[in-house]
């Protein structure tokens, strides 16, 4: 490890820097999907529980909610492991070139994942390639930090 | 940013503390969600696997056991995104006074969206409320934090 | 508290490089589970979503798929609150040797649950076993975190 720990957490630092922006934005499309999954149900009348449902309407489920969860469910078993891998991978002291591109390209393919499986439904391997892409990129990462934080 | 980040990681630095601290009662109370399913499942006699029902009991679907899932499950697309971009914010160094109450108004939120999802069932707006509290916050300090370490 | 938080931040910390360590083995583990469930997926032809289904199938429910699919849904209840109140308990400055043995024991607890529940089915307590180790453990560094961050 070229430099000391507290050298990493500076606002100079721009993996640091990538980190917390890339993050911020990732977890804010996974929130999102709470809003889209309202609407849906809104949309379609398709409650989950009674006192949503109100007198009119009886619980249901519904295809298009369904996919819209699918989507805000792969994006927590994926986005939650990813922050919190990247953020390991920052206290690792990676080459900064590579974390920064990391974070953006793992970022813009997620949004991309969820605009195939639940906004505009493109045939395989679209959503494939947007699982994929972070999901490698996941385990590079965890790797790394194992090697730079064994024993 | 007024002060150096290595400001803001001391044992001094009220929004660490009450990160640290809101953030690890709001955990404790999203993991108790799984000792309460545990526990409807028992009275209700409905499990998932058949190596829980025995030979006695097959395994079903319970509308109490289903409604504590909903509320666990609402609590992970919150309450993990809530503390990560909580993390993101400290280190954005925030205006400590709104920092805090954040934290406070947030765990409190959440705490009575699950009483009220899941223990007592009220009418809504009830639990829209405890959603939206803490759903906006999120997005407020996921945009502050953006701001701050744009580029 | 005995050092200041800035000195729990180095590489020479045994309990911030165990927790590095350890989160990222436990990540890799959790995220396993998406290629585990795909794999069911593919050989019990068991698809979700029509366009991965293709032409030839349909979507269906398989308990083979269900089985890794709530094993993964268990591991995001319990891995990911770990790794964050883990975190917050590395800044709480614990005893060096209790902390390293926790992250150790959980880490290989959380292996065994997903052992004994998805790949090879052991009867009962053996899950049980492995759930409420990690499970117990949380709610101890919780706590201890909460009273060192407390006001």
């Amino acid at each position: 490890m070229g430099r000391a720990l507290i050298e990493l957490l500076t606002y100079e630092n721009p993996v640091l820097r990538n980190f917390c922006f890339w993050s911020a934005i990732m977890l804010m499309k996974m929130i999102l999907m709470s809003i889209m999954t309202g609407f849906q149900r809104y949309r379609t009348k398709t409650f989950a529980n009674p006192e949503d449902a109100g007198k009119d309407n009886e619980c249901s489920v519904n295809d298009k909610v369904e996919r819209v969860r699918r989507a805000h469910l792969n994006d927590m078993e994926n986005i939650l492991p990813l922050v919190l891998i990247s953020f390991i991978y920052v206290l690792s002291d990676p080459i900064p070139a590579v974390a920064v591109n990391i974070f953006r390209v793992v970022t813009a393919a997620r949004i991309w994942h969820t605009f195939v499986y639940a906004i505009i439904v493109i045939p395989q391997p679209a959503r494939a390639i947007g699982f994929f892409i972070p999901y490698i990129a996941m385990f590079y990462m965890a790797i790394q930090s194992a090697i730079v934080f064994v024993n």
